[in-house]
């Protein structure tokens, strides 16, 4: 099914806005079989709206308009579609009610101007949205499906989320998608593994997405035809088969918990705690931790301890180790730690020391970050590793790279691997 | 000058990465006096590409062509271009011993793939990428521009600010583009001040950009005639005037160094130093400090202190304070800043604490923060917020706040405001 996503608004072409609606409604579409051929964006300008509706009739099955749905005048999306197509708007009074409701909800006044959100092209399913007062709508209309949307992502999305599974005409025969999460491992190494392993084949596609420090893999199958659909969906579950045993040492899971929740999960689960001695990550590894709800029951205490002065006082490293290794080292890394556990007695204790930059304040490259991790006051990981990127991103990189090797040496635990 | 930007690559269009080309270049256009009216992203299919081109020489004058510069197959943004004017492609003897410098400056094999890489559309004029292998060009045409850039962002960008710079044709006339970043004020409240003040004119115009917890105003302002160009200029500057004396108490600068950067610059050549104890925001100030080049100076030591138990421990707050006020209080907040500085002898003491959610653990609603800023030892500002978002939300929002507090103290006993 081909489709187009048009998004209306001056801010997105004057760059005050990035268009984020357009690629999560496209993530959503792909999994579902629709091909996406075109993202338009166009300013808040009736004939510019018109235009781009009647070159989508041309080139487009299904066509999504976000966007231009509030009560001023620069709001005219569902306007110039009802033009485009020889409609008239209609007054709708159930949308009106809803309209009122939700603004009351809201603690928000209702204006005349509100009126104009309840109107609709004549013959349009209205669409109910949660997070705000612009309902959407659905309008089938000469063998074409237009789908008008509000433009804010927090009602965008789950009203997105609304069509794909109640409004959107099933690709015919049956979808299979499988998503699977990877840490410490490069995308395109990934990439490179699972085409030398040819795993992807006629009807099995693999999409392989970098995320911050991660890597999601798709493994995406449709069978049009219903003889089709075991055999495969058969070729689906072996692929991923394939790719659970070939990651197995970095997978953590699909993507449902992000990598610091199923961390914080395990930890909980296994009633271990886990404390941080952060120098070079000044308190990102603490921040990641505690993003997660019911942190507090795996993190009791940490410490950002930036100056000589402070590993010294705090965790009681050696000043002659900073002397003789230089305070970024091996050594020091491993009597933070060591020190940490003493003060903490916590299953984890994790220490970082190392070079942010953007200058070098010792011999070491800028990016080199020492690490120390010990379980019940014993090293169990450790060493020297360089970080590519500025300031923030050494520092992210280094701390998702070690809260991954924690979650990934669990589950490995877990899985009798270790 | 009206222009449009295409972006090129199927990655876009199935939601696997998100366009923030289009949004860079199109701050960039704006700020010079284009108009972008288009923004349009295909698939790598050499048919979309050469639709999209020949759509977009009916309806701009200035096209941007984003991607597919590489050497594979897939690349064929060169080639659907010549196809689409009748132009023959060319290589470009200059640009391949560019290229072949550029690969083995980056150690990375020349293949004979490469070579798509030093061919142009005949007539282009070559423009040096030095982030990358793919050379991007212009060419004129039918009085029409052509540009054709790299696609991944490090190498697009430097080329964006290239072609502003050197080799757009200029607006006829002068622009004055003006802009200012604000702190501790919503976008809609900034906008409905200085629309009230009706600030805007004829010919100068003020759009506001809410970035993450801070607000950029740009005040901008055209000149198409020679005469104007003084009157403009004068009316400009007033306007940008108005909008300083307005918003004073929330100014922190023009966005060139953040207002992390601005306030670690700030600390630090006043001799100053901060620590932080941090429940709520659970390390988030103490890494939006370490984010910043020359941190170490300011930042000795920090704390993370979640449990009471480690309240208590080390930053002595009494058991009965919690027990009378529950943990989640300004009494806390302020026994906790006040023991931080007894340990730290910071200038600056920062405590927080409060509901980070999902679930309150006190009777008080989540999003609630409780602060205490303890400068020398006494406490100038805190007290009880409230902050609306999820958890990474609330613990981000709350921080820059407080960090924003202090910056724009600073600033006003700078300027002998406060």
């Amino acid at each position: 099914m081909i489709s187009e996503i048009i998004t209306i608004g001056t801010e997105i072409l004057i760059g005050s806005i990035t268009n984020t609606n357009g690629p999560y409604l496209s993530r959503k579409l792909t999994d579902v079989g629709y091909e996406v051929r075109y993202h338009e964006s166009v300013r808040d300008s009736y004939s510019d709206i018109r235009d781009a509706i009647e070159l989508a009739m041309k080139r487009s099955n299904v066509i999504f308009l976000c966007g231009g749905l509030g009560p001023t005048q620069d709001d005219m999306t569902k306007q110039a579609l009802a033009h485009a197509l020889g409609l008239e708007l209609v007054f709708d009074e159930e949308a009106w009610e809803y309209i009122v409701n939700v603004s009351m909800s809201f603690s928000k006044n209702i204006t005349e101007n509100n009126k104009r959100q309840a109107e609709f092209p004549k013959g349009a399913i209205i669409i109910d949205n949660h997070k705000g007062t612009a309902p959407g709508c659905l309008l089938n209309y000469e063998g074409k499906q237009f789908f008008l949307m509000p433009g804010p992502p927090r009602e965008f999305e789950p009203m997105a989320d609304d069509i794909v599974e109640n409004y959107l005409e099933k690709v015919a025969g049956e979808n299979f998608v499988t998503s699977l999460r990877l840490l410490n491992i490069g995308e395109s190494l990934c990439e490179s593994i699972f085409r030398e392993e040819k795993i992807e084949t006629e009807n099995v596609e693999i999409n392989t997405f970098a995320k911050t420090g991660e890597v999601e893999i798709k493994i995406i199958a449709h069978a049009e035809n219903p003889e089709d659909v075991k055999r495969i969906g058969k070729e689906h579950a072996q692929a991923v088969e394939r790719v659970k045993e070939l990651f197995k040492d970095h997978l953590y899971g699909n993507g449902e918990r992000d990598s610091f929740e199923t961390l914080v999960d395990l930890l909980r689960e296994k009633n271990m705690t886990i404390s941080f001695a952060e120098s070079v990550t000044g308190g990102t590894l603490a921040t990641m931790i505690t993003g997660v709800a019911g942190a507090s029951d795996v993190l009791k205490e940490s410490y950002i301890t930036y100056s000589n002065e402070t590993k010294e006082k705090l965790l009681k490293v050696k000043p002659q180790t900073i002397e003789a290794h230089s305070v970024v080292s091996k050594e020091v890394a491993g009597e933070m730690s060591a020190g940490l556990y003493n003060k903490t007695q916590s299953t984890y204790s994790v220490a970082t020391t190392g070079e942010a930059g953007p200058e070098p304040s010792t011999d070491h490259e800028v990016g080199t970050v020492f690490y120390s991790i010990s379980k019940n006051g014993e090293e169990i990981m450790g060493g020297k590793r360089l970080f590519k990127g500025d300031r923030k991103t050494i520092q992210f990189r280094s701390s998702k790279f070690i809260l991954a090797s924690i979650l990934l040496h669990e589950l490995g635990e877990n899985n009798g691997r270790k």
